[in-house]
């Protein structure tokens, strides 16, 4: 039985690179989607096989075979969502049908200087004309030029977190901007299924540690945004850290209060501007925010904590590294795209315990 | 903002026991029925506190506080969840007015003979006059009999995967009813919310371990059912197994195959006994049910495997513990009962990785 | 077989508190410390029973039985350890016979300043002649003291890994004292043996976050050894986190650079601080710490980096928390105590994977 | 500072494939051992690599940097170990000097017919002459000829664990070895550190599942040494699984009792089987073997459970994969070969919690 009847009120959904995680992630949150129909899928490693040859998991859901990227044909096809390795989507959007919609959950079109893109991904942009076209999917903050965009470029995990929590505040002029640390736990899906050893669960399990510390690609992308409301570039202190977890993250950031402003302070600027959004929740004074408490779903959870430093302050964010993340954002997007309810097909309840 | 709105169709739930993890699970998926709207919902430890300082990933679901047993008024209300601890239901359930319906997820109702339930549990059944009422809920084999009924006992998880494995082929005489040896393998939501030391982090994690071995209390319900089947009373092999990991259970069972019958023979046999069923999937030889590929859904997964002993056949069955394994099967078993399709809010694809 | 022969040239080893898991791995040490023979051993809750029927793991070890505290009979022991619970050591140590020698591995005797103690533990001290009398047993920084005293108060776990990154480059005046942010990561055997909700294992597996968030009572401790280097009153951002992992913690901390102080300088003081010690490793630039190269071991590793932010840099320490962090550290202590080669007992390597 | 000091009392050891997880588990018990001192070692992808950029946690133990297979010098090795894949051990074996003794962790001497193992391994063996001068390295039940070998074939971890609760029972006539059932599971260290998506966290974390039913490469090593005690061939069920854990293995073995044997002739028999070494424990009635009770350690632990099933009963064997189950028996055999008391270098006690 299928899961998913295409018809003519549905779109029509091309993944590309659906075999990794966020692939993989968007197949499980489309197939329960009820204005989504998936039409085409490549993963070139895997193509000829059936969908759950590669993910038994999704096995049921009438879903198209894999096939190669040029295999594809995009006649009828609404949106592509492109879940490529950083560095290979630039090349592979420059190809598609100029008409085609395109969510991109890789790196190659967060960052808007394609100097800075140079310098931190190690070669020239691959398709600088299209970099002007791209809009940076953080749904909350820009979400009009998102609904009238072609090209969404969603934003990394950890800048996901950081600058829900951080962007408001910084708008305030709450906070100093050249003193923010933030300290990142994720999991480790946010490596991808690629064979690496540092993934693998005898290297992982019982265990953590810091891994790119000080010169982690997400740190552009969160110094982009801040920099631009605070009306100068910003450089931060930004340390992820690898959990014995699969999912999730956490986003420990230490912050420096502007004169008289105090947590309480951040923590109503922060309620207020989230009053209207579905996926963000501000916890109250007390409660403390938890990885397992979004696990699935695409919420948002933030706490604030007065520092026992004066003049300091300490934010808290979790969310499913898989889903607000990434694939969960990223079909928040395309709702938005497309005029259809921006939480259509996200409305999961996190799976705890 | 609410996720349910209470209108005159949806059914108004009553939850007795949501405090523990059967219980958060009936509410995870209930608040995405949308046929149902939970009104009522005890818990003696935390009577008055709002739902979400109990499990704060619940929150903004507009759900009622949390109140003691004896305090709830079921007027209006269609059906009760009981998700006590074993041994407190009978007594309970006696209470309740005769026309509200119940499901129960307790182990309290699913012996037919008092004599056996009073051996396993040490202590005389405390309302035997609705023993009979009650039917065993394993949906698959009794849906005209849940349907029609006013008290379902929900199988334990064990037993739901058990039997859905080996009912259709002890039916057919494919194997012998007499040589049955289950080797079960559980995550640790098992034994519920309950402070126990055998539930700590540091005594689960990094090991596993058998417990319960040869007198666990799931086996006199896998024996009760297999023996109609067989015909005459048997005596099988349950060993379960702690696991470090949150949900899933996985059943490894090892049988002898009558004269001539082979496993391809059983694996036919029971897809063709499942061809119709939504929840239930056989996988094709060379595939290999996986607890990950059913987490936090509703599915089963079994495979069949030759055995390299002449006459022998291995059958694995995969379950997630609180959904199947119990409150989704339980809120399968509601639909039944108020003639709501059956896989209605209960169609959450499983959650890998 | 007894792994132990006890002779006279051995230390007699009592231990109060030896069912929780400090106490245990005090056992797991001592029973192959070549010097030591465990000659009584207390646990209230299970006083009466062999040790193995607690711990079957550590069978075969031909130890006492465990007795109430106010059973043991304290003639011939040479040295006692106090593996209770904070909040009890006071009164217990007090009536101990005054030539007996006490390692404390609880918080009681930590805090220099019996007011401090008061504010942090909600309660006066209940042994204040005593107080004066303590060491704290940073073993690295006051050895000499160690070696002639009495009662020796074991630093906690979080104290003994940031103090031993921190303290060598606040004596240097390379940092900033008042501006020192240290966000900790620890495994949940931190959280000892204690039925508690938060400690259940599905509480914690696939998951992390933060706790005690800027009250946690390790942070005096760390603010008094830091305070008195730097000759003045500090107060520290400390905000520990809990992990899905049995043992190991990670301090990664945040400093601001005296002028003209690089990360390399701060390096090269701890490399010429820890030149000598055993158990300390600093590691090279681009090597990173993880707690699972110190797994089950008492080795602390450190590595030092630059921040982006200018003036600033990132200290990463890793220690297991029953070893370095509480029961190793302690038998260091012992070692010191009796004239004992520092090492002895303490060598066993890292256990990965 | 040097862990090890070499002198002209000590073995000089040659590891072949240091840089695996068997490999690195010899050299943490090895470079602890008070009668060895470890000169060579091979690892061809990390030649010319200090150890510890391969394995950090290990530094500071002077040990010799890698090498290429074919660099090495035999001359003054007085024992190899073989830690590499199997299928690559005959040729180098075949290849290394003829006085040099040769403790293997490769399946490819274990197999005493070549014929079988051709069968197994799918290749002819490449040194069949040396076959005939393998010793089977069970130590508790080829201590002798193990003694006196020039080459011992350690046997699998799989088989360790099943054989040693097994042996004595078949050996006794107590049970039918043609109705054996070893339902295994396993940590994740048992697949090795090489690549494999199998191995990737995400994939084994939070689930569990079966692989290579009923044609695991261990089957035949236990049916070889059952059907030797048999005094017949015996074909073994042996369905392992792969478990969220690093190290540990549990072997729950079903099995049918000759007339008149009881689960206590049993565990009578293990235990006086038992008696003398150090190793091996049986546990008593109501105790139960758990994974985390021999962590690290050399042990194996063994109960003995009546089952319902009259007629039946369940044998539960845990050891560590990568001490009993490899490098520590590995060790075990290398004393007994130059006559140092057997348990020298292995006397850890078990890492718990």
């Amino acid at each position: 039985m299928a899961a998913q009847s295409s018809n003519s009120n549905q779109l029509k959904i091309g993944i590309l690179g659906a075999s990794g995680y966020t692939g993989v992630e968007l197949v499980r949150l489309l197939v329960r989607h009820p204005n989504a129909s998936i039409a085409l899928m490549t993963a070139n490693a895997h193509a000829g096989k059936p969908y759950d040859a590669v993910y038994p998991h999704l096995g049921g859901n009438d879903l198209p075979d894999l096939i190669k990227t040029e295999e594809a044909s995009w006649d009828g096809i609404d949106v592509a969502f492109c879940a490529l390795p950083h560095g290979t989507t630039q090349e592979i959007v420059r190809e598609l049908p100029g008409d085609l919609k395109v969510v991109d959950l890789s790196a190659d079109f967060r960052l808007e200087d394609i100097a800075t893109y140079a310098e931190w991904y190690g070669h020239e942009h691959y398709a600088p004309a299209l970099q002007g076209d791209a809009v940076y999917g953080l749904t909350e903050f820009y979400r009009d030029r998102i609904a009238a965009s072609r090209l969404v470029a969603c934003p990394g995990c950890y800048p996901t977190a950081a600058l829900l929590q951080l962007l408001p505040i910084v708008a305030a002029g709450q906070i100093d901007a050249d003193d923010i640390i933030i300290d990142a736990k994720s999991g480790v899906t946010g490596a991808g299924r690629a064979l690496k050893e540092t993934s693998l669960f005898a290297e992982v399990a019982e265990g953590i540690h810091p891994y790119g510390v000080a010169h982690h690609r997400h740190a552009p992308e969160i110094e982009q945004e801040i920099g631009k409301l605070a009306g100068h570039s910003v450089t931060v202190n930004f340390t992820p850290h690898l959990m014995p977890m699969n999912r999730g993250e956490l986003v420990t950031t230490y912050v420096r209060l502007a004169n008289g402003v105090t947590a309480d302070d951040l923590r109503q600027t922060l309620i207020e501007r989230y009053a209207d959004e579905r996926f963000v929740r501000i916890v109250p004074e007390g409660s403390t925010p938890a990885t397992r408490h979004v696990r699935g779903s695409n919420f948002v959870v933030t706490g604030v904590f007065a520092d026992r430093i004066p003049g300091r302050a300490i934010l808290v964010t979790a969310i499913d590294n898989l889903v607000k993340g990434s694939s969960g954002q990223a079909i928040q997007n395309m709702n938005l795209m497309f005029d259809i309810a921006e939480t259509t097909g996200l409305e999961q309840e996190p799976l705890f315990p």
